[in-house]
């Protein structure tokens, strides 16, 4: 066999596949000819220092010349391949570990080892989005025992970096499913970094909603920091809030969930190890678990709560952390802004002691706080509330707030966006029902949160007596067309807000 | 909204994602900025006649200007457009069907309109490949009762065309997996059309294997004809030997077992419902199903062939199809010639009844051809074998071969390969295995399908003595690369033929 007929030149195409390592080549090079490539093949590609396996997608037009072949930007990138490189393709040698997704798939227990393979390989880029699609279904469905959720977990955190903040107490906290304007993280960072524990948190941005931590942020400081100036900070401050986006925690992850998403599921078991494993890779030793129970949350019901609760607790300990599970409500939003620069408004009011501050973000804020002050073992069971609120309403939190902003490199202050419109009631009754997600999508189609300062602006809560043509809420865009487009879609959706 | 923002000229790229529908559009398009999408987005793109579902792949090089979109050839095809044609893009309503793989990945049981709509949405094109691992998943390992491999075999029926042929009885057979060599179907039809019945078969190329029916008999005659010019054979001869694959028979089918193959599973609900629903739109009434059981066939052991033959049976007789199984021994090749023309050269030799005509060939054959005569009702319980004995030594199933293929528009002689290699045997001993798979491969690394004189021509059978020395098998190839590409593979592996 001559392994020089295998030799293409590298051309770069640009195409943007998310995850999946794509190839591109011509149906009539050589390479395709001699070895009788068809699309849909997985072959591996390799230059001097690497080699990636991608699946081939046939080409039949002059985008490439017969010599050429082409990379999907994340094949591209794992390569690290410049224009007019030389690439090796060859046959692939058949992954081992799918044999474990198979057994899987026919109801199999799967053991560390096992999970230890698959993740591997998944991180390594070796599967397709078919593969990780059939491995994601076939632990869907409560086919994981708990011994198995715990193997993934571990396997998921030996799968990326680790980080070691040299402290015998690193706490952290995490919201399952997420709610609009629940923006308790940075709250909670001050409040316990104020006491004088450590909260090193990294946060997302967002995927599907109209904020993530990181974006509402944003807002307030620099939150694209190095691992070294969050060490930095971090080592000052006893806290951070940073985009965890460069970390590389917990890889696995990035590539699972995108998955999940495209298939509109949430294995339990796979939110678990998802959920734990960042927070073990990053370091935390005690972490508080929000679950928000709601008609149109994540978490649908108690029942559902309270296993999901059960089980992360019991994998936590399985994986060396401290959990303590929070089932909350999530019967609406939390706080009046949704939006990036909206919800940074409201946590200055929350921090400031505003009279208008939002009752229920302050409240939620207190809890979580609370919880992660006794879960420490630094403070006393029973004596969390008390000194979580002195924090607060002292005026503590706010002073570290803004020290760790000014640490991150700047403190600044939100600028509401320049057009609005008022969404008011347009019969009496009692306000029966907020939909979580309607609303949300409301303030993404409003812009947010690509535009900082777009958004809504809550005026009212579930339960409450509302009169004909009082304000419900505000939708702010930065725009006219981007105000035109969440209006059309208000004007479409009735049960936004439902009153009677 | 400004719908005419969401207009784009199509653009030629000629990518080859096999069935997936791809959209490429450039991330600085004003669609994509406006609409916000993002890489494996699924968007619906129309024109002026229809509309497709497809995965989107962003672009950040200059194969396309901002104004323009590519497609993959899959989705070109569906929407028949050309260059410069206009397209309009949306965003996708939810796929409903989804709701129930996820009922399904939940352990639910579906009935036949869940089914229905999945098996729709998929000859739709409106599943991802992420959609449909997840769906083949979730029914794999067990998880469908006989009651939804029913519904699913109906569905994939209802999906596509259904022929008719205007007859009481119209036979037909198959064999799951298939073994190297096990060219029976030619024989079959053969005999039973010579004794007066329809069959009107329709076969497939190799995908995998060495030769597929089609592949074979190409040797022969031609096998790729119009519907109209298969009606007419048919009429004329009772039989056919032609390639299905413009048939779009059950096109659900052809979809779902590419994803089965990359996955390297199959599933025993899928496979049913594969298998009986191309007999059932084919219009048979009647069908022999061969199950060969082996250490290296597809079907493994007894018990799982016996588990297959009760629930195809009951799952033909849900979609008013008589079946009857056969479970045969697969432990080895059938007939001597591994590839399209050693095979056809098996099969003149059978219908010439010669004297070196490979028997267990010509056994198998006869043994299908008797359990169809029977299922038919029109030849007598115990009488079948008799009968179709007969025919075969009469020399009448030859002449009908002869008559079948020359109104298929040819009857050609076979040619062998010019290249070939003979493999002795390097010790005496009794041979105790051949491995299907490996000589399968190597069959291929010689050329085969697509170089069809390439292939094997095996010399022994299991629990033969053999001496040192003697002939185990000739290679065949069309060029001096091949034969060598396929001499290292053999070098490489001393247990495609295991003697001791």
């Amino acid at each position: 066999m001559d392994t020089h007929s295998n030799i293409l030149k590298y051309k770069h195409l640009g195409i943007y596949t998310q995850n999946e390592n794509v190839v591109y080549m011509r149906e009539d090079c050589h390479v395709c000819i001699s070895e009788g490539f068809e699309a849909l093949t997985r072959i591996r590609i390799s230059n001097a220092n690497t080699s990636i396996v991608a699946s081939l997608n046939v080409l039949n037009s002059d985008i490439l010349l017969p010599n050429e072949i082409g990379l999907s930007d994340a094949a591209a990138k794992k390569l690290n391949v410049s224009p007019n490189d030389t690439l090796y393709v060859s046959h692939l040698e058949p992954i081992e570990s799918l044999s474990h997704v198979r057994a899987k798939i026919y109801n199999k227990k799967l053991d560390y080892k096992a999970y230890n393979n698959i993740i591997t390989d998944i991180v390594e880029g070796d599967y397709s989005n078919i593969h990780l699609s059939a491995f994601i279904t076939a632990c869907a469905g409560d086919r994981m025992d708990i011994d198995e959720i715990s193997d993934l977990t571990k396997a998921m955190i030996a799968s990326g970096k680790q980080l070691n903040w040299n402290k015998d107490i690193v706490v952290d906290k995490h919201c399952i499913g997420g709610l609009p304007g629940n923006r308790t993280t940075p709250l909670v960072v001050a409040i316990v970094a104020a006491y004088g524990l450590t909260m090193p948190k990294t946060s997302s941005r967002a995927i599907t909603s109209p904020a993530g931590t990181a974006d509402t942020m944003e807002v307030l400081t620099n939150v694209t920091l190095s691992s070294e100036e969050i060490k930095t900070v971090v080592e000052k401050e006893g806290g951070c809030f940073v985009w965890g986006g460069t970390a590389q925690l917990s890889p696995a992850d990035d590539v699972l969930i995108k998955i999940e998403k495209a298939l509109d599921i949430d294995s339990e078991g796979q939110l678990i190890a998802s959920v734990l494993s960042k927070k073990a890779a990053a370091g935390s030793t005690h972490v508080v678990i929000d679950i928000p129970v709601g008609e149109t949350a994540k978490v649908r019901s108690t029942e559902m709560a309270e296993k999901l609760k059960n089980h992360m607790e019991t994998v936590g300990t399985a994986v060396g952390l401290n959990v303590k599970v929070v089932v909350t409500d999530g019967t609406q939003p939390v706080g009046r802004g949704i939006g990036p620069t909206l919800e940074a408004i409201d946590i200055l009011k929350v921090l400031k002691n505003e009279e208008d501050a939002p009752k229920d973000l302050t409240e939620r804020a207190l809890l979580l706080a609370t919880e992660l002050l006794e879960l420490s073992g630094k403070v006393e069971k029973g004596k969390g509330q008390e000194t979580a609120h002195k924090i607060l309403k002292s005026g503590k939190a706010y002073e570290k707030f803004v020290a760790i902003c000014k640490a991150q490199g700047q403190f600044s202050k939100p600028v509401l966006a320049p057009y609005k419109i008022e969404i008011k009631a347009e019969k009496s009754g009692v306000l029966q029902r907020i939909d979580n997600r309607k609303i949300a999508k409301l303030a993404k189609l409003s812009g947010a949160p690509q535009s900082k300062s777009a958004g809504i602006l809550l005026n009212v809560h579930l339960g409450e007596q509302i009169e004909e043509n009082q304000l419900l809420y505000t939708i702010y865009a930065e725009s006219k067309g981007e105000l035109n487009y969440a209006l059309e879609y208000e004007n479409n959706h009735n049960d936004i807000i439902t009153i009677n």
